[in-house]
């Protein structure tokens, strides 16, 4: 196995050992920024874009994208999705309809997806009458049916079957345990009599059972889906059925990527043939691996037995190495040692006071030096998104190439 | 066990059921916000403050306090604990020392303590030259040495020992596994040669072994800070030894409030006698228990066989219970059945679209309906101050009272 797995077209070492993103060298750009800093490759988000849909056409049904905004909000990415013209946005509060509409999309190419939505956020969210809503909860249902009778939403709902990237519980919506997202088969007549007494039409069935699933989960996710298709029988005005995002991409190496063809070939069983616009959301599908955060080596050092290697960001910038067990690995942007063989097994490690704060542990690097930089990959989703000025150590750029 | 362990004071239900914080009605402050809203109660601070200043007295040693930033830095409860005199500041990094002193801090009533501390870091620092500087790596020995030689600095060591809240190994700082933080007794030696090869007096030793530490975690305490005080024995000039912080506080029903008079009596079976200051850094000791973060309850719904509480805050703005298993337990802030035999148990879930985002699973509290406010105890350290915009859901206000 190489220790360079993730290498591909837009991303790759040059021949004097340089890496090499959308063309640029990344430690060159690095070095015009004297902090922490998010690259992210606007071909790379459009060609995972264009792979998802022709996945899609192959499995013949109508479909749609929505990207799920809440994973990477960068406006210069947002205007680039809306202007690409297409692709649609998912959102889950009020001020991302605010920013989604800002960065140029039309009410009517939003999907609303949100869990405990609160009665001063459908007033914002509904004075948009195109805006679609897809309901989480029978209360919601309800508030949207006081405010709006008659309007048209779609409804959520839990399979109570779910999966997530490495069968991850914390990363897993539906299944076992009782999550608090969607209806569920024991609320499902209520839900639907709800609608019925405020004369809305439910035009879409939402799921979302996971996140960042690969082809070992499409068993667990193909029953999922035919879990939540069943619902579709008490539907017949359905035209919508959206089957929510958590395509997930390799972390380490060793993992094939996500296999399409199967993918749409669930879908295509489930729903073609019905008339049906198959929505999906995908997040980090489109941009993490579209994206590298970019840090500086403070100092390389040993401690008791384990060789240090210090940079000047921390899990604070992005963190799902910390909490989520999805690591962003850690890769040099210049290599002066080519043999890997005789690359040393290194820790590295944030500049954030706590001890969980660390990007990689025993982790084969080549030989690095103070002021060198790293490259953190599949950085574009969830990071800036999810920052914090923890310590006050929340400062950093961001560019769309 | 009552349900309502946490009852003391100034945190209490009034006869009408109702729960009073610092002398006012939380629900009415609450209801003036339409927003998340962290409440502090600065005389709590001061009374925990008050507290372990006289458990340090009663060591016989000279003390000295310094409240941890990080945890807290809502600029209005710094001003406070500058005005009060005599509590100085913990401090982790340049933008850190700047809001101190912005708040009122001389220089040198403030500790650095940081990891991975970048050039562009020290070059802010170093240029304040009453700032004590304690090391945590020998590249910032050599580098402070390089910069001011002759400089007056402390060295955080590691004593290889450790412990934390529930022996949580995330919570660990020092222990059986190496971590980034401080010179371990491998490179001491080392350490000792950059500070003399560059005529640095050493005055501090600093050690920080694990956060959140109670009672049944003193024995291992006492482990670590006798091995911490072991380094001593070559720093006859040392006037000073600076514990860290972790002091804990309880989270759980059940669990007893740190024992100060053994923590007191370790202290000064090690460092009684010796002329030293002891220096304490305590964060969540001081403002943890003095913080609330109220809610409002956007639905009460069950799904499947869960009855979920709906709220319209998420652990974006207070990532301790769900990512570090430290709960800040949820309490109705109007109880109208007062017999908690008939309070239902429930789980707590707030508005960020994560499986995670819980504020508590299988919690008993008394029938809540929409619009109801529920207070999270335990809520001033660590929420604020880690607070992200998640989803675009960050939004909350901050009032010290």
């Amino acid at each position: 196995m190489s220790p360079e797995w993730w290498t591909r077209d837009d991303l790759r070492r040059g021949t004097d050992g340089r890496l090499i993103f959308a063309g640029h060298d990344v430690a060159a750009l690095a070095a015009e920024h004297d902090r922490p800093l998010f690259l992210y490759n606007g071909a790379r988000i459009r060609a995972n874009a264009a792979r998802l849909r022709a996945a899609l056409a192959v499995s013949g049904c109508a479909h749609r994208l929505y990207y799920a905004m809440k994973c990477n909000r960068f406006p210069p990415l947002l205007r680039m999705l809306a202007a690409e013209g297409g692709i649609g946005i998912d959102i889950c509060s009020p001020d991302e309809m605010d920013l989604a509409i800002a960065c140029g999309f039309a009410p009517g190419d939003i999907s609303f997806t949100g869990t405990a939505v609160a009665p001063r956020d459908l007033d914002r969210l509904l004075a948009r009458p195109d805006l679609h809503i897809n309901c989480d909860s029978l209360a919601q249902i309800r508030m949207i049916g006081e405010r709006t009778p008659g309007r048209t939403i779609g409804i959520r709902v839990n399979p109570g079957l779910g999966t997530g990237y490495g069968d991850s519980a914390r990363l897993t919506y539906a299944g076992e345990r009782t999550t608090k997202f969607g209806i569920y088969r024991e609320q499902w007549a209520d839900a639907l009599g709800l609608a019925a007494r405020y004369g809305l039409t439910v035009s879409t069935i939402h799921f979302h059972v996971g996140c960042g699933y690969l082809s070992q989960q499409l068993d667990a996710w193909d029953a999922a889906v035919g879990e939540a298709a069943s619902f579709l029988a008490d539907l017949p005005q359905a035209t919508t059925v959206n089957i929510g995002g958590g395509l997930g991409l390799p972390h380490r190496a060793g993992e094939p990527p996500l296999d399409l063809a199967r993918w749409s070939a669930i879908i295509a069983r489930h729903f073609g043939g019905r008339g049906l616009t198959v929505a999906v959301e995908p997040g980090d599908y489109l941009v993490k691996d579209a994206g590298l955060l970019l840090l500086s080596v403070v100092w390389v050092e040993r401690k008791r037995d384990t060789l240090f290697v210090a940079v000047d960001g921390g899990f604070n910038l992005h963190p799902e190495p910390a909490h989520y067990d999805l690591p962003c690995e850690p890769v040099a942007c210049t290599v002066r040692e080519p043999d890997p063989s005789r690359w040393h097994a290194v820790t590295v490690a944030g500049n954030i006071n706590e001890a969980l704060d660390l990007w990689a542990e025993d982790h084969p690097m080549p030989p690095l030096r103070e002021g060198d930089r790293i490259a953190l990959i599949n950085a574009g989703g969830y990071g800036s998104a999810m920052s914090s000025n923890h310590c006050m150590r929340g400062d950093f750029v961001e560019l769309l190439i």
